[in-house]
């Protein structure tokens, strides 16, 4: 085991010393809370600034982590981070491969008891304020008029599009209530877009790996998908891209800017305010897909490709189907220039939405119960992040890499040297372990070895099991 | 006036005549609710058996009605039924002509204040158990697992679709639960057929004049529309479909079998077990859009189509937005043979329905409040619409004809002479009157001279008043 070098001249040096023995032996591990600065004082008979200084030291060493309004936090032990993978490389045919079935077999098996879903797509409800929404409900019976049984008008719920807008301020984007329709969910506004913006052959860019659902949407609307290669920290390579709109005729791009799934990369700003710039070179449009903006582990909420939208290209789709109710069915949309167009296919082919759950989610919205259990799920996400990672890091090959998302609920992980996860998947179903295998995250024939995990699980000791089980097979299965 | 011919020889002939007199002067009007027979009884100190003689004698004379659970009641008076418009004769063109700024003209004013909705496209509000479906939601968030949080299943809520296959008993069509998937409303599960079956290009035939919804969903997914002649008593022309299959491409067929919008037409059984041989013997699937079924003035449920269908080309669709809660979005589909297909579609475009709307349906289904519900719904609509037939005949100008629906909630009226009811609807907006223009229902250049009444209104003075206003405004332009 690695031996910690600085001596202990200093009191903070002294504690700064002793955790980092801890978190390097295991007695501290990933995930771990850290006394608070209070007690360190107490403990350790020092000034709140020398508890502060030990807490930087290990902080910039990677160690541990501070966690806004809840303390510090052990992060990836120094021997225990897996490492990051590659940047992808996507084949450049825009054609495609059926993974129907297999999409179909991982998904069919979820609803079965005592099946771990690992494979899910959308945080357990364990995790979501269930009794709150259901008292939400009874207060929008209330207030609603006509208790939300008339159809809503199809642009949606005034309420709730007035809290989308003032939600977009925290993504320094100032959205106004007029800009928004409300959708069927976000996967509803990506199809209410790539119906307005594309017809049959038409060829739309994605970032590869990229959520098997857009990819199935694009499919059975007869799109040619071109996937372009990203990173798993900072999302599409905008030099691809650069090089796809030179070459290719694309009609649409189609990126999950912040917190991707599969990749859990986040585009950072910059990059955001390139690729918008380039877009509105070529006119291009771009549907953002931002389902997972409010679900970050860092500070502040990641801005979107939107807030850099000066030409009125960038559609920019979400929901609360991540963070809040995925059964409410409730999403929305800010098409920029194409909001006509989405708005007529919206009313041909729904005539609205569900009109009383769009009004508790603008409830939660304005009373502030939404903030407040995001900072809630937030902080559980994060922790769980942690802890997957030191299990995939413990229990999973040697060599095994795993992204590093700063936020979302999705790890992608890629075992080392050739298999076929679709194989080990089918063997771990035996012991009611699904996850979702990468090659329905693509059109092409990749992605073989890896996979990706849902985190936005209740943690427990069953769960630390089930991955050890899950990273004993893959270690057998590679033999 | 006309005089009564019988001589009152019988106790029977002597009330029959006095009731006569009533109704032909006016005394008693359409619509009116007549003296239970034990009422008669005593009143005129018959027998029962004279009493019902002579109710039995005024109804064979068309003058009154009977209606299930409830009574007597007036009819039309002989003088004043507006007479039946002929069988349509749409243009040959499956090509199109754009409605769109009209309906959404006309779409818009709706949901101002003081606005009378004649245009509306469902029931009012009013005519809605909104205290019942609120319990419901309470209910719903006890039973149903996870509060419906999360998501449903893309084929829908099981409880609903074991119930909407017992409610198909109803017409003769034993579907089993499988055969079922959950939509969002009707429109949407027209939609996911559409797509289903049909490409850009191919051409469908519908009756004509047919739901503006269904129209523009056809063209917005790139279809041409051929439109068929239609009865406004017995719906699709049988022999123009079977002409129009010999000599032409078509891809699918999309009738509103029961209550047709907006002819408020219903196919005698024999003609859907007609229309659905031919259909078979050319392979070619059948829509039906079954959504006013349940709304039914006779004794019984009019049958389906789908009752007929061996080959599984039809698909059933239907939903609870025209009887029960416009704004919940639930509908079905039964898909035939095409099931799959219909499946996948849907959860490429909307993942799953609303999860907790669905289960309050499936309760109002299953606790029997839902007939409860529709026995009221259709004895307030069948007294509405005799009431509109007589502010019809004795409002609207001379040779005015109307549809005499046996079911739904719209009248399609057709002004005699030459006129186009869409400058009256901008001259009716400044009295805040609305209806629904007759060039609406087609893609054709046709219907100029008609308009679609909704009678599922709360009846009252004020709405007959306005009837009369927009009869005498009709009878200024038509000058």
């Amino acid at each position: 085991m690695e031996k910690v070098k600085e001596k202990p001249d200093f009191a903070y040096m002294r504690i700064a010393k002793v955790m980092e023995q801890q978190i390097l032996n295991g007695t501290l591990r990933t995930g771990d809370k850290l006394p608070s600065l209070r007690t360190i004082c107490r403990e350790y008979g020092v000034s709140q600034n020398t508890a502060l200084t030990a807490y930087y030291n290990l902080e910039s060493k990677f160690l541990i982590e501070t966690r806004p309004q809840s303390g510090y936090y052990v992060r990836y032990s120094k021997t225990k981070i897996p490492s990051l993978p590659q940047i992808t490389n996507p084949g450049a045919n825009a054609e495609y491969t059926d993974s129907e079935s297999m999409i179909r077999k991982v998904y069919d098996s979820l609803g079965e008891d005592g099946h771990l879903p690992l494979a899910l797509g959308s945080p357990a409800n364990e995790l979501l304020p269930i009794a709150k929404l259901n008292k939400g409900l009874v207060t929008a019976t209330r207030e609603l008029k006509g208790s939300g049984v008339a159809y809503d008008k199809t642009e949606g719920n005034e309420r709730l599009r007035r809290q989308i807008a003032r939600w977009s301020f925290a993504m320094e984007c100032d959205l106004n209530p007029d800009e928004i329709i409300t959708t069927s969910g976000c996967l509803n506004a990506v199809s209410l877009c790539l119906m307005a913006l594309t017809e049959k052959g038409d060829t739309i860019a994605m970032e590869s790996p990229i959520s098997f659902g857009m990819l199935q949407l694009a499919q059975t609307l007869g799109l040619k998908v071109l996937e372009l290669p990203s990173d798993p920290r900072s999302g599409v390579d905008l030099n691809a891209l650069a090089d796809a709109l030179k070459k290719r005729k694309i009609k649409a791009c189609l990126f999950i800017s912040n917190f991707s799934n599969p990749l859990g990369s986040c585009m950072p700003d910059e990059n955001k305010r390139q690729a918008v710039g380039l877009l509105a070179k070529y006119d291009i449009p771009l549907i953002e897909n931002d389902l997972n903006g409010d679900v970050y582990f860092s500070q502040k909420r990641p801005k979107s490709c939107k807030t850099y939208d000066e030409s009125g290209l960038v559609l920019w789709c979400g929901s609360v189907s991540k963070t809040l109710a995925p059964g409410y069915r409730v999403g929305w949309v800010a098409p920029g220039k194409f909001k006509e167009e989405v708005r007529r296919i919206k009313r041909y082919h729904n005539i609205s939405s569900t009109s009383i759950t769009q009004e508790v989610i603008a409830g939660f919205l304005e009373t502030g119960r939404y903030e407040r259990h995001l900072r809630k799920l937030r902080h559980t996400l994060h922790g769980n992040l942690l802890k997957f990672s030191r299990a995939i890091a413990d229990h999973f090959p040697e060599g095994t890499m795993a992204s590093r998302p700063q936020g979302g609920f999705v790890i992608w992980v890629e075992l080392p040297g050739p298999i076929d996860t679709y194989d080990l998947y089918e063997k771990c179903l035996r012991y009611k372990i699904g996850f979702a295998p990468g090659r329905i995250f693509t059109l092409q024939n990749q992605y073989k070895n890896c996979l990706r995990l849902n985190y936005g699980l209740l943690w427990n000791e069953k769960l630390e099991q089930d991955l050890k089980l899950l990273g004993g097979l893959a270690r057998r299965a590679l033999k």
